[in-house]
């Protein structure tokens, strides 16, 4: 029992000393598209129907890639300060 | 030299059997405008002069809020896959 209770000491020590293993890059990402390589979204000016619209920079909308407010409960979850791209036509006068 | 064997090796098998700190979610932006509580970007349609315009989505452009290419190294490093947003005219026929 003595031998073993050095090994265990001996392992505590070293588990102590390595570095630990510095966590992975943060992704912008978790969830959306991610069979594809890079998911770019194209906008067709003229196609826009409303006068007022956001796209969703936080990656966390279920309307990707439009914004959905969720960039909210993430801003708060996480202390991030994201938020969307908000395409509008001036106001007519 | 017993006892603190003793106590060498409880200290460990509880180290080992507690959970280990969940890594905290991940932020989307590390470095924008942190003084923000929230970065939105307004775009009015009509001040777009150019054809085609990309606008980031992975917070790491320095040309923030438009797209560098900087999403590929992004990409790259973390396994990520994210990408702008492109805003187009249609082709003039
Ligand atoms: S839901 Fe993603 S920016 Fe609003
Ligand atoms: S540099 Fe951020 S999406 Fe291209």
């Amino acid at each position: 029992p003595f031998f073993l209770a050095v090994i265990f000491i001996v392992y505590a020590i070293v588990k102590l000393l390595l570095p630990k293993p510095s966590p992975p890059p943060p992704i912008c990402n978790p969830a959306i598209k991610k069979e594809s390589p890079k998911v770019a979204d194209l906008v067709e000016i003229e196609d826009l129907a409303k006068e007022k619209i956001s796209y969703c920079r936080c990656w966390r909308s279920s309307k990707f890639p439009y914004c959905d407010g969720t960039h909210n409960k993430h801003n708060e979850t996480t202390g991030d300060n994201v938020g969307p791209l908000v395409l509008k036509r001036k106001e007519k006068e």
